[in-house]
């Protein structure tokens, strides 16, 4: 009798269900969250720490930028705007692809969202039938296979090499679509390698995959911030292709959570609907704020900015290498060294929280936040502090690494 | 041979899948914003509308909460927030539960969004398996639905009548839970009727749902707009409930894209990991602008626009009545009159657009966009306009009305 009251209770806490569905349990944090954590937890202990976790600029929003909120907000412009954000906003970033990089886009195709991440969210809401298949990079942003995971697609993870600047090689991707293939989403600059894909890779890509009826999702957030003098967008590539940016990177507006989606006609509808009942619609007073984020005057500043990343990349990466850091494919853009710390130890998590960060006083992320393809051996480190921080890091770096 | 050719071109196309998913197809845009587009173009054609359509305040931010955004902006404080947003204002927000309702909540439980949009979008996909049940209230804010069905869950109306104020009973919510129904979303003040849920109804429906190990989701977000003494939240209901509410309606902040939910402990961390990658944060002008929406002075204001909102509607729905509509159900809640327009055609998308908008210059909101169940007699009137423009909209209505 015991026995099968035992068993009844049994049954009954197994046939209730989970109060957390299976998306939110699987859906992992970032890591980098733990790091963050422990880091504000020694720096309220009295310590200094030299923050190189955290994808973020060190610069705020430019002057232009911030005169246009507060005027907007003196003229209480500040009520809901249409789902897809204000018609001007949508046209200044069409006349901003003619202008930087010759292509032409119909405003009715920009998607004004609630910063990157609300575009891909909407993008892939949009394309995602329950089991579709989506190719995402290892290592890569997690949020990509995250969004797929949300709403019911497989991501299949393509390993990426070092040799190939850590992007998908058009052979690979071709191998890896299967008839439930849906679409494939890279970044590019790449987050956590800020490495950028070989256009001609990336051509063929885009024509296999629009031969194949699927979406090329380009997430080109790091665009702005690259380094070197041909600088592209997927826009123009053939195919149904969604490309991805926001204000957060390259125009230093990350709080504000604005961003936009370039989309093929045949997806506006469908969007539009989704931000509607989603968003209702991306915050007015960064919108406002960001009509000024293509001004001669504030594009100065940020060029001034993204030189400065470039010096800035330019110290960091060779002083990483003299360490023993090994940096198999030298960034080009983003903010970010993805670095091989093997030489340190057989673990880059433990790496990053034991020699980093308690010892060293240094905030990294570690590669497991990227994926599972060799991220152990690697840590990635922003630049996303002054030079002299960044000096200093760097001689704590190596202190810890030496002993 | 040409047959075929023919099959094997259509084969082919039927193989190809479409561009855009099912959820996309299916979830339906809101039909005010036909309305809207409507409106806008008679207006810049130079016709005066009095705009009733809108869920949104005529007011703007008080002057306490712009002032609070403008220091922010000047102190460069506009980077990103914890998932769950700012400390102190999640705190602001257990205190005023503490003070305005006598319910204590910890701050831990509860996440600062992108407004209620981005609270209910999470708390859905935090509890939401695919074929999972949800019942929702019929008419009711048509988001409900779309939610359950972005995250594959499936919507089960519950046809809701004036005796009961157009809420859901106890008994109703019993006979329509099945093994499969996970949660039931109730909005009280509701979108479209304004009308506030029976406590006793709803703490029955919170029991029972509690007993199936089910989740009430109790969406709050006209809460403060509510014109009866004995406000109440379901905060301290038992069961796993989640709270949602906004900065839009009675703060007015509508364009500042800002909210909230007061999570069961049980899924506060589901919810996070979804934030993290679903928003990274709410907007971090509008949380700090938002840390002023708590203060005496700015409450004083606020108090003062719900006892404008309260004038409104003791004039708009007896003048209402006088016309001919039917109002079965008298609002205490929310800035909504759902007026039966029966007496004056078959149908109310057909008065909506002809009678109301075209001949008498009104834009209101046809009942056929909260649900299925005898919405086609009814119109939603918002009384977000000023006395004057009020006033102005009930002489058209009864010009038009009379002919």
């Amino acid at each position: 009798m015991p026995v099968r009251d035992t068993s009844s209770s049994l049954d009954h806490s197994l046939l209730r269900r989970a109060l957390t569905a299976a998306r939110a349990t699987e859906i992992q944090p970032f890591e980098v969250m733990e790091v963050l954590a422990r880091a504000n937890e020694l720096q309220r202990a009295g310590r200094h720490i030299v923050r190189m976790e955290i994808g973020e600029p060190d610069f705020t929003a430019p002057g232009p930028v911030v005169e246009a909120a507060a005027s907007a907000m003196r003229d209480g412009l500040t009520a809901y705007t249409p789902a897809l954000g204000l018609s001007e906003l949508r046209e200044e970033v069409a006349a901003f692809y003619a202008r930087r990089y010759g292509v032409n886009v119909s405003p009715a195709r920009i998607a004004i969202t609630a910063g990157a991440s609300g575009a891909l969210l909407l993008a892939l809401a949009t394309v995602l039938d329950p089991g579709d298949e989506v190719l995402v990079p290892d290592p890569g942003y997690p949020c990509y296979r995250h969004f797929v995971r949300a709403f019911e697609g497989v991501a299949r993870t393509l390993p990426v090499e070092a040799k190939n600047a850590f992007h998908p090689t058009a052979a690979q991707v071709e191998a890896a679509w299967t008839p439930r293939t849906k679409a494939i989403v890279l970044g590019s600059p790449s987050n956590p390698t800020g490495t950028l894909i070989d256009p001609l890779q990336l051509a063929t890509i885009a024509r296999f995959v629009g031969s194949r009826g699927g979406v090329l999702v380009a997430d080109e957030i790091y665009q702005g911030l690259s380094y070197t003098d041909e600088v592209r967008t997927a826009l123009d590539l053939p195919g149904d292709v969604v490309v991805i940016n926001s204000f957060s990177k390259y125009f230093c507006m990350t709080g504000w959570r604005l961003g936009w989606a370039v989309l093929p006609e045949g997806l506006v509808r469908g969007f539009e609907k989704l931000a509607q009942h989603f968003f209702i619609c991306p915050p007015t007073l960064s919108q406002r704020a960001a009509l000024a984020a293509f001004l001669p005057e504030t594009v100065a500043i940020l060029e001034d900015r993204r030189a400065e990343f470039r010096r800035r990349r330019d110290f960091v990466v060779p002083a990483l290498e003299a360490i023993g850091f090994g940096v198999p494919a030298k960034p080009n853009g983003a903010f970010y060294v993805y670095a091989d710390c093997s030489r340190f130890g057989a673990d880059s998590r433990a790496f990053t929280f034991d020699k980093l960060l308690e010892q060293a006083g240094v905030a990294a992320t570690p590669g497991s936040d990227f994926g599972a393809n060799g991220t152990g051996r690697f840590v990635r480190f922003a630049y996303t502090r002054n030079m002299e921080e960044l000096e200093e890091g760097i001689s704590r770096i190596r202190r810890a690494c030496e002993r």
